[in-house]
């Protein structure tokens, strides 16, 4: 029988500023990554979030990013490996802070936006953030793109990797996403959504943009919830699975 | 037989910007205070001075502030003790991850500057700070002014608490210091320093500025070294407190 | 005849973070208050605002804050004045860049938050706030708190003052604004409202929340802009204030 | 007879952090860039440096820099070209206050660290940037790498530009400087350096580390102030440029 964790990023609030979904989509999710300050959340966001993620026991994952407030992370920036270890080392604690006063685990981490994808391309870097999260605690679970040289990275020092997929994003013929920009990036269609999970869940197969059939392992989905639309998306993704006989449930 | 332990506040450089005499001073202390990125530090600093700790056997504390890098954390900011908490919460989680990763232990925790000064005096505030580092660790020391309503909040709340005195700093009737804008605040000659700690250590008594002879508990003594002249004092300090038997060494 | 300005606090949103119905509350207001991006606002909502203004022939203010992103430059930071002085002047010329790139005028300062409500009792904090302004374009307007330290400091220097009362505020026997923690501090019912500024506006009196009747000068109200009910209570107040014969225009 | 403008970066201090020898070289240059709070500086920091050159008569350039404060500016980050323009106009207002303010008149600008090395090359960017600075006002010079895309921009939206050289960096043949990283990059030499630019004043020609000969334009040297080694450098070249008849002054 298979089994899949659905992840979410999620306490993006800052300050005064409020978005996402959160309480509404942790209903729906089995694992959660929480953002550390860097490139949103705060500490009292991290506290709600937590909490919010006791409750409903959900793995709780730090989601590091870099640090730009202003650009929401997703601008990369040029650390370097040095940089970057320490960056996601200084996130994860003050997380794990968090986790602890409120009697839960940290569970995993995973690099946010571009820290995330130079990651999945970048071997050095790569390294250097697999090395910090096993140095800090070798039992937690790394997220990266699926087949990644992060989760290479990983695997390669020892950690527990789980292969991530986004359930509304389209694939190309070498296995990396279709560019946000291109067409055909984003899938909007829930039940097409469903049938490329399905496959990559069941046959470990997903067909790209340009028709062809590759490999592709599939550990857990990343899906969002910032907004009704979205999360109307997680539930019925959720749903379709389960009627599939799939079992929604985090990793390890 | 005496002893007393030494403290000194480290790790304060950022970015490009380097100060204090990290290394030489690291020598002569038995704990360290070190700044976790609010007011002072970054991930870097905060990893070097760690290592340096680590290689030093050096108590290692953590220095949490108010966010204010601009002000270097010593403007007083109108948080509540909801915020006190999260914030010293995140900062304690953000440098323990340095220390784990360098195979260390945290000892310790001493707000800085105004948050330090306010949480003296403000019981709501000590007890949220108190109870914030109870929360993550009731192991760790809380390091407070001597007599202040922070150390009575971490007593209340069952941490080990240790009474701080400042070397070159007079104190009132009160029992509090005296500001630093008055005149005989400072204590510049360091047999005179060396005479009021013997007292404290010895007698568990101080000669305030008006002459009254007032009782004060003291477990660690503060010394600086953000500069030759402050490394000079510490020196002497040090050998002065031991020619008289006292052991330095640091606290439990 | 009688006139008013209606003034509203704007460009309050930051990087990914949008807050504010700017583009609407811009067709019923005669002045705007555009955060400077130390407590809120960013280049790219300071542009964007600016631009707004421009085509709503909207008079152009700047809203200086302190520095706290964090805290929405709500919470009181213990500047000096020589502080105040400058964070106002930097962040007014950084306003009148874009106001110049667009070939607007900018047409007054407003301090924001903590600082608009320290500067309205400390007077050499309001002397080093007017005093930035006039040093940097002795033709601006000063808007502050009816009847405040803020005012008679930049009437002192010269500056044009515009008192301010808030519509859905109540006020103390002495003239100040009842706390927001206190009940009867908000006015919500918008003929309540009316009722009180068209006093203010016509007799220039202001019944207290103990029942006194005092006198209050009043150049502009301010209203709000953060959500569908301030709105529609921005449009009636509008409405009810022309109905009464009041022309809604800007100062000068 | 020759001319040649000086400049230094200024105003790099940050809070408590003092660097740079800022009073001491402003005797020895003719132009001044001083950070603007994004990469380096701070709103005290920009007052007292407007002041010192104002008093000593330096032209005064706005520096503005990548909003990285962790990494001074010098990190490569992947901003838009509107995200360039709106940081650039930001910080030119923000210092053009202080100057208004001292009773100076804002000259020219020079973009720092990353984002003058990315506006030499990308022509987007650069065009970003010389319509902010023309936007604002459109007397100002700009100062780009000699030859750059950003000189280039400059001249083509009609603002009066000045081509930089390094007195202490040298040059490959495609007119492009020795990246720092490899060996051969700087010159330590000061008659080497004084050669150097001496060529490339009298003769617009500049050997090149593979020993060609190439064309430059030089209209402003860039020398530091950031210690004492580098202080007796700017007084050495400054004399020898002298001695040699080359008239030390500010552009226009």
């Amino acid at each position: 029988m298979f089994s899949i964790d659905m992840n979410c990023d999620l306490g993006e609030s800052f300050g005064i500023y409020s978005i996402g979904m959160d309480e509404e989509v942790l209903k729906f999710v089995t694992s959660a990554n929480i953002a550390c300050g860097f490139h949103a959340g705060d500490p009292r966001t991290m506290r709600k979030t937590v909490q919010l993620c006791v409750q409903n026991k959900v793995a709780i994952g730090a989601h590091p990013g870099l640090q730009d407030l202003q650009g929401f992370g997703r601008r990369n920036i040029d650390i370097t490996p040095e940089e970057a270890y320490e960056l996601v080392l200084y996130q994860m604690g003050a997380l794990r802070a968090f986790v602890k006063a409120e009697g839960g685990r940290l569970h995993h981490v995973k690099p946010h936006g571009a820290l995330y994808n130079i990651a999945a391309k970048n071997r050095p870097l790569a390294d250097a953030i697999a090395k910090a999260i096993y140095d800090f605690d070798n039992q937690l679970v790394l997220y990266g793109l699926s087949g990644s040289e992060l989760v290479k990275a990983g695997e390669q020092i020892g950690l527990h990797c789980a292969n991530e997929v986004f359930v509304d994003r389209t694939y190309q013929d070498d296995g990396t996403l279709t560019p946000r920009n291109e067409k055909n990036a984003l899938i909007e269609d829930v039940n097409e959504a469903t049938v490329q999970v399905l496959s990559m869940i069941q046959q470990q197969k997903v067909k790209t943009v340009l028709g062809k059939e590759i490999g592709i392992h599939v550990d857990t989905i990343c899906v969002h919830g910032d907004g009704l639309k979205a999360l109307t998306f997680v539930k019925m993704i959720r749903k379709k699975l389960q009627d599939e006989g799939i079992h929604i449930k985090s990793i390890k």
